[in-house]
């Protein structure tokens, strides 16, 4: 057992400042557990004047990052920066200098994860990222060990807390997208450009970090198709509700035989369903594993102290492998090769409103549009709105993607039809 | 890398043949995993002539456990047949044989945890126990180390499945209890004695296994207070409907101060809250951690796959431990001694059933037995009965339980009063 373990943090902002807090709150029974005394030895970041929550001893702070990644007594370094450039270069400098690597940074893992997580085994050295998804919940060690005996079918999940926030919110309060996007920004929910957000684009990585282990085999996140939350209206989550749906921002990583289908998307969720019931900045992960059955994983998905909590976990595994000369004895596990399906394999339900005008016909016309292009119909409803437009809500039975897409050119092509101004994918 | 890592099972029953057929059917994939392949060499049962769902080769089956015990090839036992006796002596003898142990064993963890696990831990032997509790939900191995970074302040959870279906069925259709059981019976899901699911006691044994890791104190299960769900009747559960609750049999660990409160018991949850929506055999556990906040892990808490699920999770971990030499490089985690607290620690609100004669007064002389108990309430329904008894329900707000009990010995000695039909707590 080594008397102290040295870590050196990057980054000392929200989440690098919890991750510090926590290891000096708990630095007892840590030791406990570890059988070593773990010890912040260096923080670096740009900004060493602004007060943090929490207080370090002197001589700890730097602006300079190689006084973590050249010091030699540092065994363990803590990245929070996020963000690609210049994260993930010192992440690979830690490494090649025979540090083992914490980081919380899904944007990294998911586009250089294929270069990173080799460099690591080779090195022998430990890369975990159990904070990358879901914030505190354990979902990443969950997947790579306590699962290991299953062959995951699916994970589905609610894995970015701004949307759900939004969505929620909307759901709630009959409000638009518009209306709760300034409130989510005021109370810190959503950044100043909330982009990555509320188009998906974090969740796509995070799903690609999820299906990665749950496939055992390398998403590149560029084929990871990718809808965010801005089309949604207050009338589709008056109609998803009434047809006993929730709107959902679902990250979904599907096997279909050997190969992969992976996704992020707005969807309708039975209300029965537990992940309907995962609201506000909650995160919810769902996986279905050939032995276990549906699992499903809740928790705080982002946050100071939650993403800490999983940092701690982390150093704290890699702090008993060290002990044990055990490190990397679980390193990347993406030893098969699986082909990355496109959308075209979808089948699913769909919700599809459309706005028509209100003559004789309409309805047999769009129906026969969907007839032909083998998309049949569980239930319709057509309303007459106050402007005289005739408002149809079409829910099909489970349909192809490609032929459902097809119906809805045709419809849109249709004289009466004003506009298809729907579609979201059903998920039972 | 040890090329083969040799498995013996005792126990050939469901849970053991769902461990066999899992690392049957995944060999390929765990193999990858672990850089071993995982071979079960022997299956000892007293019993190996009724056909099981898998199929194993010649020469495997043996109605002598020494075979195993004894058998220098064989590198990790994995213990299925439940109970304290022979389970104990055999799992005694395979870590002083020097074999790693998995079991699902919780009645013998609970009760002899205590010396099993030190045991294991000065032999440097693995004793992993995730099959134990929860069935194939992680929650053994997300406690001990994605979350060890928090001082867990509570476990609350639903951890036994025949009582949760019983339950779910008696609010679903306002059945008796003696309504349902026998058709769990008949499914299954009770057995023909159920009084280890239905008192409590099997929930007792998991929460007392949780509670250990939660708060690093081996937990005396003896001193776990433990209460059915027998004395349940359809009046409670319309009563818990109408007032936005549902009863859930609860086994719950708090942390108070330094000390420990364990207990298991029927409980008004609120209708909002996600182990409300934890149904028929599923099983959830609620944690709180310092920073995590609250994590939620659900799933099948039973069944042969499920269990199985655990148990080869279990194996693959151990098996990496062997190939990487870091057995016990996660062993018992007891190294703190925390007091065990009575129910008289207990603060909750409270849902108390009474039937008295329909006379005045009635309300009046009850209310003051609260008060005088320095018990203050929430609400009070009362109605008249078709046998002209009133029933009254009361809701208490938050109370210290000797109060609680002291204001119902004195509702029970008023002339008018008939019953004081239930008394569940309320676990907001």
């Amino acid at each position: 057992m080594k008397e102290t373990i040295n870590i050196g943090v990057i980054g000392f902002g929200v989440v690098g400042a919890g991750a510090v807090e926590i290891l000096a709150e708990n630095a007892t029974s840590i030791q406990k557990k570890v059988g070593s005394t773990l010890r912040v030895k260096k923080i670096a970041d740009l900004d060493i004047t602004t007060p943090r929550p929490v207080k370090v001893g002197p001589g700890v702070l730097t602006t300079n990052v190689d006084e973590i990644i050249n010091d030699p007594e540092i065994d363990i370094v803590v990245e929070t920066i996020g963000g690609v450039n210049p994260a993930g270069s010192f992440i690979r400098r830690s490494l090649e200098a025979g540090k083992h690597v914490v980081t919380a940074n899904k944007e990294l893992l998911a586009k250089e994860g294929s270069s990173l997580l080799p460099l690591a085994a080779d090195l022998k050295r430990d890369l975990s990222f159990e904070a990358s998804v879901g914030g505190g919940i354990p979902i990443i060690r969950p997947l790579k060990s306590c699962l290991a005996g299953n062959k995951i079918l699916q994970v589905k999940g609610i894995v970015n807390g701004t949307t759900n926030y939004i969505l929620t919110r909307m759901a709630a309060e009959g409000l638009s997208y518009g209306d709760v996007l300034p409130d989510a920004q005021a109370k810190g929910y959503a950044e100043a450009d909330p982009t990555a957000d509320v188009e998906g684009h974090d969740a796509a990585y995070k799903i690609s970090i999820l299906a990665s282990i749950a496939f055992t085999s390398r998403v590149d996140y560029r084929k990871v198709y990718s809808e965010g939350i801005t089309g949604i209206t207050s009338e589709d989550m008056k109609n998803a509700a009434e047809l006993g749906y929730v709107i959902k921002l679902l990250a979904i990583a599907q096997r279909i035989d050997e190969a992969m289908l992976v996704r992020v998307h707005p969807a309708f969720i039975p209300k029965r369903h537990p992940l309907a019931n995962v609201d506000d900045v909650f995160n919810g992960i769902f996986v279905n594993g050939s032995a276990v059955g549906e699992v499903m994983f809740y928790g705080r998905g982002a946050g100071s102290m939650a993403a800490g909590s999983a940092i701690v976990g982390d150093v704290v595994d890699i702090a008993r492998n060290i002990n044990y000369g055990a490190n990397s004895r679980i390193s990347c596990t993406c030893y098969d090769k699986r082909e990355m399906l496109s959308m075209d394999s979808v089948q699913c339900k769909n919700y599809i409103r459309v706005l028509t005008e209100d003559k004789p016909k309409v309805l047999a016309s769009m129906a026969a549009a969907f007839g032909d292009n083998n998309v049949s119909i569980e239930s319709v409803i057509q309303r007459i709105l106050p402007d005289s437009t005739a408002e149809v809500v079409w829910l099909t039975h489970e349909a192809d993607e490609p032929n459902t897409r097809r119906a809805l050119e045709s419809i849109r092509s249709l004289p009466v039809v004003k506009e298809v101004s729907s579609w979201i994918r059903v998920e039972e």
